[in-house]
C-alpha cells in the first residue's frame, strides 16, 4: 500500500540564549558568540511537521490533517509562542535551547501526541538560513 | 557511479471539492469541513518533479531537463491547470480530490511518461503551509 | 507628526470563473480564456492591508494591530475562505470577479471597517506572478 | 533627470517586550497581550532600506551600495543583531519597541548616515506576514 | 473613476560586466569591486512590471494580462534571458549595465509597447536582497 | 544516539555556459540550447549545505556551524562568487558547468573540508524552479 508523507507548516516567536549554565561565562563566550547574550535575542521559527502512511480509501486522507494541526497547535506553538525558550517552556527545562535540541524536545512531544498518526519528520528553521532536521533516528 | 537528484517546478491553478459520494451530506461535512464546499474552492498548486540518475558524461545532465519539462507539461499541466478537479481531469475521475489521491494520480501518470529517467519524487504543495510528498513505495 | 503605514497579510483560497453574463459565450471565451472555465478554477489569494497614521505615544502604535487583524477575518476571510466568488460571496455579487474588481470590493467592505484606523492601501495577489493594488484613488 | 529607487535588505535577530512602564502590569497586559511577555519573546527582522537619485553617468548607480551596505552593517544591524531592543540598544532607549517606533528610531539614524545618499524609505518585517513602512513624512 | 494597478511577473538569467570603457581597468576596479570581473558574472532576474489604469466594466480588467505578457515576453525576455548584456543585447548598447541603467532601458523599451495600457512602475531584482524601482519620473 | 542534520544556506552569482568542447558546435547548440550562448549567461546559486551527527551534550551542536560556515566561504563562496564557472573556478576545471556536475564538484572538495563534521547532503538551486541534490551515493 503506498505511503504518502503530508506536512503542516506553523510559526511561532520566541526569546532565547544559548548558555550552557556547567561552564563558565568565558567559555560560554567562546563557544556561543551573540548567540550567548544575557539580555536574550529571539527568532521566528518555522516548523514544518511531517506525518506519514497510507491513504484511507473513504477518505482520502493519510490523517485527517485537522487533528494534527489541533495537537501541533495545542502542544507546540500556544506552549513557546511569544515565550522565552530557557524560562517559559517546560519541556526545554533543563536543556541548552540550540535547534537542534529544540527539535528533538519537539519531537519527544509531538511524536506521542499525534498518534496514530506516524510522526515522520520534523524541519525546524531558525532563520531563513538555517534549519535542523530529524526524523526518530 | 554517483546518482544525483534533478528537481523541476511547475505551478497550475485549479478547483476542487474534497467530498465522497458514497457517504451522506452529514457525514461529508463532518469530515471535511470547508473543503467540502459544494461550491468548490481552489488552490495555486506547486508541484516538484524529481528524477534521478547517474551523470551522462557527454552532456553533464541527469537528463536533459528540456524533456522532462515538456512531459510534465504535456501530461500535467495542460490537463490541470484552470480546471476543475472533480469534473474536468481524465486521471482523476472516480477520485476523491485530496492532496494525497492528486499526487498519487500525478505518479501514476509521469512514472512511465519520463522513461527512460526514474521518477525518484513528487512534492506536491497545495497551500504555501501544507504540501505531500510521494516516492513510489 | 510622522506617518507610519503598517501591513498585516493574510490569505484564502476560492473557486471563481472569469465570465461577463452580458456576454456570448464565445465572446467570453476570446475576452478571458481558460479563465472562463465553466466548471471553475481556483487560487490561493495573499492579501495585504495596509493602514496608516501617526504613533500613538501611549502604545508605540498606529492602530492595535489586533484589532485590524479582527476586522479583516470577520468581514474578508470568513466570507470567501474556501467559497466560489461567482455565487457564495455576498460583497462580490453582480460582479465580474476579476482580481481587480475583487480589491476593489474589498475595500468597499474594509474602509468603513477599519476605523478609526484609515485604510491605506490593499495589494492582493492572484498568484506568485501577479498581484493588484489600490489605494483609493 | 530620471530618479531611480535602489534598496539593499538586510536581516537581524532580536529579543523584545513590548511595554509601557508609565503603564500599570494590568494596561500593559490589556493592550500589549502576548507580545508584553516579561520574559521576552523576539523575532528576525528584515529590513529594506531606500535611497534614490539620479544615475551618475559615469558609474551607472544612483550611489556606490557598497557603501550604503558599509553604513547600515556599522550603524543598525551591528548594534541591533542578537540584542534585546528594550536593553541593549542605545537608539531604542526609552522607546516602546513596537515596529512603528523601531521604524523610526532607525530612520533617524539612518537619515543622515547615508548621506550624500537620500534615504527615501524603510520597510521593516517583523514576521512574514506583517511589516511597516517610512518615508520620513 | 477608480484607478487599479496590475502587476505581471517575469524572470531571465543574464550575464554581465559593470565596466566604463572610458575609465582605467585601476578605476574600474576600484569603483566596481568583484562586480568588474572581466570574465563576466551572472544573475537571475525578476522583473515586476506595473500597469495601471481604470477598470474596464465590461471585462474586469485594467487591460488584458495577456497582451502585456505578450508585450513582455517578445521586448525584454526574449531579448535578454540567457544572453549577456554588455554584448547581446541591442538596447543595453553603450550603457554600463548597472542595475538602474538596466531599468531605465527596460522602461524606455516597455512604456511604448504596452501603449494604450499605460506603464505605471517597473521593479528590477538582482539578487533577492537588492532590488531598483522606477516610474517614469 | 539520535542524530540530527543541520543546514547552512549560502549564495552566490555565477556566469557559465553549458558547453562540450569535444562536441561541435552544431551538437552543443542541438543538446543545450540557450544554456550554450558562447557570450554565457549567469545565475543566482543558492546552496544548502547539510552536516549531520550527534547531539554534543556540552553545546548542544551536531558541530559549532560557526566552523561549517567559514569553510564553506573559504572553499566555495571566495573561490565562486562573480565568477566564470568555466574559466575562474579551479575545482570546476575540465568540467562542463551542468548544475549536476557543480553539485559534485562542490561535494569532492565540502566533503573532507568540513571534517570532522559529516557531509551529508547538497541542494544547490540554479533558480527558483530548478535544483539538484547530491548526498555522496
Amino acid at each position: 500500500m503506498s505511503v504518502v508523507q503530508i506536512t503542516r507548516i506553523v510559526r511561532f516567536n520566541c526569546a532565547h540564549r544559548v548558555w550552557n549554565p556547567a561552564l563558565s561565562e568565558a567559555d560560554n563566550a567562546r563557544l556561543f558568540g551573540k548567540c550567548n547574550n544575557p539580555n536574550w535575542h529571539g527568532h521566528n521559527y518555522t516548523l514544518e511537521v511531517t506525518v506519514d502512511g497510507p491513504v484511507d480509501p473513504t477518505t482520502g486522507y493519510v490523517v485527517n490533517l485537522r487533528d494534527v494541526k489541533a495537537v501541533v497547535a495545542r502542544e507546540i506553538v500556544d506552549v513557546v509562542d511569544h515565550k522565552n525558550l530557557n524560562l517559559d517552556v517546560p519541556f526545554m527545562a533543563g536543556t541548552i535551547p540550540s535547534t537542534e535540541n529544540f527539535v528533538l524536545a519537539i519531537w519527544r512531544v509531538l511524536a506521542p501526541a499525534v498518534a496514530p498518526a506516524r510522526l515522520a519528520r520534523l524541519k525546524l528553521w531558525e532563520t531563513e538560513n538555517q534549519y535542523v532536521e530529524y526524523d526518530g533516528r
